[in-house]
């Protein structure tokens, strides 16, 4: 059998553990060294490839390539490019063609929904022109909203960096003998997964945050005053952790109210900000003299890794791992899925499923693990979240702060 | 000799390691059990003192007492509250009753400027009645501005999360091959200590943060815009800091010209917030297309401790204990100040110094450490900064999340 070369990329929104699953694909290929040659990089996804943009990750010295696996945001770059849905598009042939020059045997993506899309169509045009190619894909996301899969790399260290500095803030926000009301923006546009992990932050009964509300559920400004007033007469200061995607029961999202020129991305995404700074105005005008904070976590979630979750970064790899080895038995058109065994302990099995099932499908957050009132998060998802964010990321520290790798 | 009780207070802004200071004061004062009974606590410091709100500290069992040092914001609660400037006022008979009445022999008070105005007017009130209770500032603040000392426990940490977060942001919004600019606003009214700490995040010449700005000099858009023109022409993504209290040459904040509803605090501090906002939207409006993002740290900066400074926790704690032991010698109405050595390698004594001369006073960041353009930060501040945020804060974990000590 003659030598082949990995192609591997990154796309959609970036991750404390994305890298993780790079160094995972690496790792994994370098070990074939029978039956691989290099391993190759695309440089900002499929977009950056069909630019010419691409890296050899197999030359980067072992020292340095281990670093990625505690280097957060997206080593080889990353894009939101969109192939056509026709299949007849010239974008297929040139993109194989540019594999078969560059000898190409396994391609792998990591990313989410959009980005399994690309492995479907990849995966889809391969088999229409017979090549054999295999196109993996390898999953991540902070929104967990994959289907099939238990729970997606990257979900566990954001909800673990949501809850941290939530329990944080929640501390610093009770010192005044004061009324305040804190609101934290987490992101997540229309599943709640990231935001549901605010509870894991509650360390008592009646601890903040009081109030969690979710896109899941239809928003109203009469419930959150009522809320509110219910919390504020129980607590000098509550706190209250808001998905970016709430919205009202027309889909309004709330944060529209506050801008009209909400910008859309190339699939369509709205691109959302404001929230917390558009309830934090609504509160202050509501209660007068009251003290309000409104807090965006932004960026700082999906990258910092320095409260990321250990067993989110080992999974991470292993996904990334995973997906060589079930394309070297020959596989394609898969992405490898987390199954959880049932039982109390938690264990992870993992398993191929097809990536068609799971392209352009969004799981949602169980209804039955949100309360009635729609402003709280139950138990059974802090049973399903809290193995997932255990152990703390071992983070390499230089001069007192992390030590990433950066792309020459 | 008959014993007598220890009161200890905190006020202000609360910081990742205020608690650690507490926690000197405490295990030092019950060490000297042949001299002191009980270590009492004030709760919301001097202004819920005056309510009558107080906690034995002295009977937390040890290994809980122990969580104080890696516990966040103000264990105790803290106030922002003013004695007044005429020592006649009836006050201070009222303070100096209760503290009889306590058998109180000594007095500790942690906090920034104004809580060493506090102690100022107590211990000039006490040598005023020939009182015998020994007052004594335990210095803290993220702004790191009190005079003399040559640093403040809890910049250290509050530096550390800084420089953390925009090192993690900087590889976040570099990953999409699109022009973007990220402006991540930071605390500090008048003076930049913290927002410089935006330079240390800084990885190699040439690394985000680009645009350090400072509210040591006077801030103009038209300079920005040139500054951020010269940077957009030189890297797709551009990360700039910004001092929360950036302003024009007249003294304007920033912030202002977005807010006219700017709210004033007990000391006649305004109340900012938005710089980032402000400049985020001024930026979208300057660069039609581009990618923009404003991120306020807001209370997570100074609540971070898992991405807190280990050099800047047993120093404060060090900081307390030393309270403690200079009140048994004697000593009333002093700080303990850091001094450090002169050489290369990082060295720190610690002395009593009047409170006097700290309170009221703010100390300016070193115009050296600024360049001439005023938008970035010198060597000479790397080389001050960079000892203050060696190692990591010894968090104890619990079920994956930190474990801290909670005011039953």
């Amino acid at each position: 059998m003659s030598k082949k070369n990995i192609l591997v990329g990154q796309s959609g929104g970036p991750t404390s553990v994305i890298n993780a699953s790079l160094y995972g694909v690496v790792s994994a290929g370098m070990a074939h060294a029978d039956r691989v040659d290099k391993v190759i990089g695309m440089v900002n996804g499929i977009e950056g490839f069909l630019q010419g943009k691409t890296t050899v990750l197999s030359d980067i010295p072992a020292d340095e390539l281990k670093l990625l696996q505690t280097t957060p945001a997206a080593y080889l770059g990353s894009c939101r490019y969109k192939l056509p849905e026709d299949l007849d598009d010239p974008v297929f042939p040139e993109l194989f063609a540019k594999f078969e020059e560059m000898n190409i045997g396994y391609f792998f993506y990591c990313g989410g929904n959009d980005s399994m899309d690309t492995v479907s169509k990849l995966s889809r045009y391969g088999a229409k022109i017979g090549s054999d190619i295999r196109c993996m894909g390898v999953p991540k996301t902070i929104d967990n909203d994959l289907i099939i899969t238990d729970h997606c790399p990257g979900y566990g260290s954001a909800a673990k960096y949501v809850a941290t500095t939530i329990r944080q803030v929640a501390l610093d926000a009770v010192v005044y003998d004061k009324k305040f009301v804190t609101i934290i923006e987490v992101m997540g546009r229309h599943a709640g997964w990231l935001t549901a992990s605010a509870v894991l932050a509650r360390k008592f009964e009646g601890d903040n945050p009081k109030l969690i509300y979710m896109p899941e559920t239809d928003f109203t400004m009469e419930q959150f005053f009522a809320d509110l007033d219910r919390c504020m007469a129980q607590e000098k200061s509550v706190v209250v952790a808001v998905s970016e995607g709430i919205h009202d029961k027309d889909g309004t999202f709330i944060c529209e109210y506050a801008r009209q020129d909400v910008a859309v991305d190339n699939f369509g995404h709205k691109q959302l900000t404001g929230t917390a700074a558009y309830l934090a105005d609504a509160v202050s005008a509501h209660y007068p003299g009251i003290k309000v904070r409104g807090i965006e976590l932004s960026l700082t979630q999906r990258c910092g890794v320095t409260n990321g979750s250990a067993t989110d970064m080992e999974e991470a790899t292993q996904v990334g791992s995973l997906a060589v080895e079930e394309a070297m038995k020959g596989e394609t058109g898969k992405m490898i899925a987390f199954i959880r065994e049932p039982g109390s302990e938690y264990k992870i099995t993992y398993q191929p499923v097809d990536v068609n099932e799971v392209c352009n499908e969004e799981k949602p957050f169980p209804a039955e693990w949100i309360n009635a009132e729609g402003n709280d998060i139950l138990q059974g998802y802090i049973d399903y979240a809290l193995p997932l964010i255990q152990g703390n990321t071992p983070v390499v520290y230089e001069d007192g702060l992390p030590k990433f790798i950066y792309r020459k």
